[in-house]
């Protein structure tokens, strides 16, 4: 299997399929051009899934939705890295980890890019502290246990943007943190998976943003991770199988909401935006309270 | 569907099939019993997971080998709850908690009782820290979400035995507890699943105990626990889907082998028994070394 770029999505004109393919133009910011309403045409491959795409059909698609790259019985239980980037971890006033710090987040967390809603949960709008921390997201490609970083590579598949939603209340109110990044929705992922091979043995070379209704509130280079993809894979590898369709959330830069002064919490309506250049484009979310 | 204590195993004489049913006899402690080699015959239900049983076929068969109650992947990504009995909390130095603490477990954590070897991993057997944790868990019956304490039973399928096994150096080594405890085969469960009906709306009159090699080294009644299966189940559900099979892990008494003097850990061909009476019965697991 060979590819550049994959998405999932719904076609326009018909809600009852889900197709696999890649961007006719190799340079659209898939995420950005659905946002403003304009028609991305897709080849569409043979497979019904990122982890088994096939290949080219010949046939065209526009997007009329579109999804998260793996599904969420793919992606299974996700994996998050906390405190992954140096000043991320002087922002929340935590010490430099010396080893991986590990959250997991249930596979009802995974979430499609808009036009799908990101709701806030009913007493995150009581407490008002719902929080974004844009992330850069591994996808495993192939099931893998104990792997050593020297062959880790071999088993990510690619690339994509994601958004590690947090519940900011909850997480200070106990020390573990699986509840309050835990909600349904609260792990949007997308648009488009970028393959290992077109990123290369090293990710250093992205650019991350975040950016809430158009203001740039994150924004690093990748080089600033204090773990590399490597070092991440062969360490959550280490007596824990990793299944073909595992996402790694690999943590996020500085600049979160609860910890700007003034604080740029989320509420209703509010867009925000992961963006990670090149190749991988835009994650667009927009936030709802739940009913 | 009605029930009172299922199983799901693999028939004496026939490997390549996988049933459901009661004990004929509804006193026989399942676990203890086939780990001594004894016969235990089953009346076969119609289904094929204990979350659709279906009814009795008429059928017997004895057990080969126990499963799980619930597959891993019906159980999905597993709900853990920290710190739930006040002695515990006590001798792990941390304060009690006003909130229930949650992490999580990958799917690929749950496991079978003996004869099925319980690993410990590579690092676990360098640093010498395995250890056990008797709990008692709750499998979900249908999915939930925002429920309250009031209606929360509602949503109960039964309970079963659990050992949240860890490993204490990695624990000890971050804040987040997921990475140590959730290596493969961490959070075996069984042998019976028990319907809510037969315990009732308390689990209070139920006795956990931990047995290392036959010692006792953990022993609790269930009216210990700080937050009950109501309260726990309608915290979790906050925002958040728990999908029918989910198995929610509810803590465990003191007496862990790292907090014990001398300590108690874990090694290769140790036998440790989660025994929870009456009705469920004994989750007998034996450590095998990773290779």
């Amino acid at each position: 299997m060979s590819f550049n770029r994959l998405l999932r999505f719904v076609p326009k004109g018909d809600d009852s399929k889900v197709l696999i393919g890649e961007p006719v133009d190799s340079q659209v910011d898939v995420g950005a051009a659905v946002r403003k309403g304009e028609d991305v045409e897709v080849n569409v491959y043979s497979g019904t899934s990122v982890l088994d795409a096939g290949s080219p059909t010949g046939n065209k698609a526009t997007i009329g939705r579109i999804l998260s790259p793996v599904t969420a019985q793919e992606a299974g239980t996700i994996r998050c890295i906390g405190l992954n980037y140096k000043k991320h971890a002087e922002e929340a006033k935590m010490s430099i980890p010396e080893i991986p710090t590990l959250f997991l987040k249930p596979a009802t967390a995974l979430a499609d890019p808009y036009p799908a809603p990101t709701l806030i949960p009913k007493h995150t709008i009581e407490s008002d502290s719902a929080d974004y921390e844009s992330e850069l997201a591994i996808v495993i490609g192939k099931d893998c246990k104990n792997v050593s970083e020297q062959d880790a590579l071999d088993y990510v598949l690619g690339y994509t943007a994601s958004n590690d939603i947090s519940s900011r209340a909850s997480q200070f109110a106990q020390t573990q943190w699986c509840y309050s990044k835990g909600f349904d929705g609260s792990c949007p992922i997308g648009p488009v998976l970028v393959s290992k091979e077109v990123v290369g043995d090293n990710v250093g070379g992205l650019r991350l943003r975040g950016l809430k209704n158009g203001k740039v509130v994150q924004e690093s280079s990748l080089t600033d991770l204090i773990f590399s993809v490597q070092q991440i894979v062969s360490f959550l590898s280490q007596g824990t199988t990793l299944p073909k369709g595992t996402v790694i959330i690999t943590g996020t830069p500085a600049g979160v909401g609860f910890a700007r002064n003034p604080k740029e919490l989320l509420h209703d309506g509010d867009e925000f935006v992961v963006e990670i250049l090149p190749h991988i484009g835009s994650l667009y979310n927009v936030m709802k309270n739940e009913q």
